[in-house]
């Protein structure tokens, strides 16, 4: 099979002003992942170049740039999975490395675990050699700007963040098939902006954030992550593949669902086992990019596709 | 609806010894349980009261008595939900309190999140008003013969955790419906005998360890927690419920699903909206006990039902 790659770089309430630095970035994360997939990496190789390229980019709510919580702080979370065997590898919590995505990957391939948080994380990345940045080093000044502006509205919003689709722009993911068909999936994210320290939220989880099963498809999700954990999104995206659902019909029907259960929106993109590609969302815009027969597709506009040369 | 409610105390490869102490703390939890049914309590408060009950008996693998990670500390995790609008509490890498699953019940009622973990958790439990207490006070004598015999037997033994049924053999749960209709479950354990520092198992997540949907039923897992995470075990049931089958054939296809697809052994328990009961486990034993219809069945074999009378 032709390997394919996609990737989404948030949904929620985009202003205009954000469009082209979202455009940019899912552009030059895909084409990452699709050089992975050109010179012999798997999808695993893919979906963590992907990340590992949006994690840099102060456009997304990922690594460098992700949102603050109500400390002021970075606290950073992504998960990652390998649709072979389900084996999966996330991490929450983690205030002092680049780069989430990597970390999560040697929890998958290091430890009998599938999930390390806090210091426990922390020691870990230590000891496998990642580097320590300081936690300052993570924020952006549009993340200080927004927290800012998240407090001087005063405190009853916080009941409210999703509703108005604040801060938490910007999550990103990746959904890869291989040349052997093999499907990876990696998601990874700073979380809602003005958040508790300590919140944790959909993207580490597998079934919420993130699944691969090379027996039906990968999935990637982004948006209210209270909702999105709470309705398991993505592994109900996996169910209605398994019940006969294209990708796209079933990405469809489920984030339509859970924005109907729980009056809060979402976005998702999936491949089918198949390379079926699935795009949707609830929110007003989400960015996404994909590969396929050396095209790149991309969008971030309900029903609107472009496209340009690989 | 005439109230129920159905505990479990855990699956795995649980000793003759140990059958006993199971027995009667399975059978205390669930009465307890019952009785807030029988009192005016909801779902919410049944499910809460019978896993506070199994939190303190020395049993069960949750507060007092929970397993040891390889540093000697108890990291403890726990997951409630509500099934009328699938509002869920989650906290995880508790140290210094007795009750998780209470602070669980105050991250679902008061706070915009559903997963609060660390530090982060430890503020909000002490903004709440619970009791800090020594970590030391939660560590029973037969956790630390636990832990040192897992150290014992070499460091290579850590990828093989799921596959020995060591440790981790006591995780709590109930599911209970009240006479409103509504279905409320509560899972907590202290996760895996020998794991590493930060690990975050199943029970935390919903999906995983925990679902409730009145809609459809509830559930809470327990068993081997990587595999359970990966699988979605309790969301997996919940679909096929939802697809048709009644609560004992769903849980019976998912943990054998879960098994041959992982190679880990697991059990469930769980009510569907009809209060038809299931319960399953694929490890050697598993305690369980309900009250349906003033009588209290239980067991810890499979096929095995005990029935007395309230």
């Amino acid at each position: 099979m032709k390997p394919i790659i996609i990737v989404h770089g948030g949904a929620g309430d985009i202003s205009e002003s954000r469009i082209q630095g979202k455009f940019d970035g899912v552009k030059v994360a895909v084409r990452a992942g699709y050089e992975k997939l050109m010179n012999g990496g798997n999808a695993l190789d893919s979906v963590e170049a992907a990340v590992v390229s949006m994690e840099l980019d102060e456009n997304f709510n990922a690594g460098y740039g992700s949102v603050l919580n109500l400390n002021g702080e970075v606290e950073m979370e992504a998960s990652i999975m390998w649709g072979q065997d389900l084996n999966s590898g996330a991490v929450t919590l983690i205030k002092e490395f680049q780069h989430p995505i990597s970390i999560a990957r040697k929890v998958l391939t290091d430890t009998p675990h599938s999930f390390l948080g806090g210091n426990g994380a922390k020691l870990f990345a230590l000891e496998k050699g990642f580097q320590q940045v300081p936690p300052e080093s993570l924020i952006s000044e549009s993340a200080k700007e927004a927290l800012n502006d998240f407090l001087n509205k005063g405190d009853d919003q916080r009941t409210e963040i999703g509703k108005k689709d604040e801060g938490g722009v910007g999550t990103v993911g990746a959904v890869a098939i291989d040349a052997d068909g093999h499907i990876a999936v990696a998601t990874s994210t700073g979380g809602i902006n003005g958040k508790m320290v300590g919140r944790i939220g959909d993207t580490p989880l597998i079934g919420g954030g993130t699944y691969a099963d090379d027996n039906v498809g990968g999935i990637s999700t982004t948006g209210h992550g209270e909702s999105i954990l709470k309705y398991c999104l993505a592994h109900t995206i996996i169910k209605l593949m398994e019940g006969g659902l294209d990708a796209d019909t079933a990405t469809r029907q489920a984030v339509i669902g859970m924005t109907a259960r729980l009056n809060n929106t979402a976005g998702a993109i999936t491949l089918s086992k198949n390379g079926d590609v699935g795009i949707h969302f609830s929110s007003k815009r989400m960015a996404w990019a994909y590969v396929k027969n050396d095209k790149v597709y991309y969008g971030i506009e309900h029903d609107q596709t472009l496209e340009e040369p690989l």
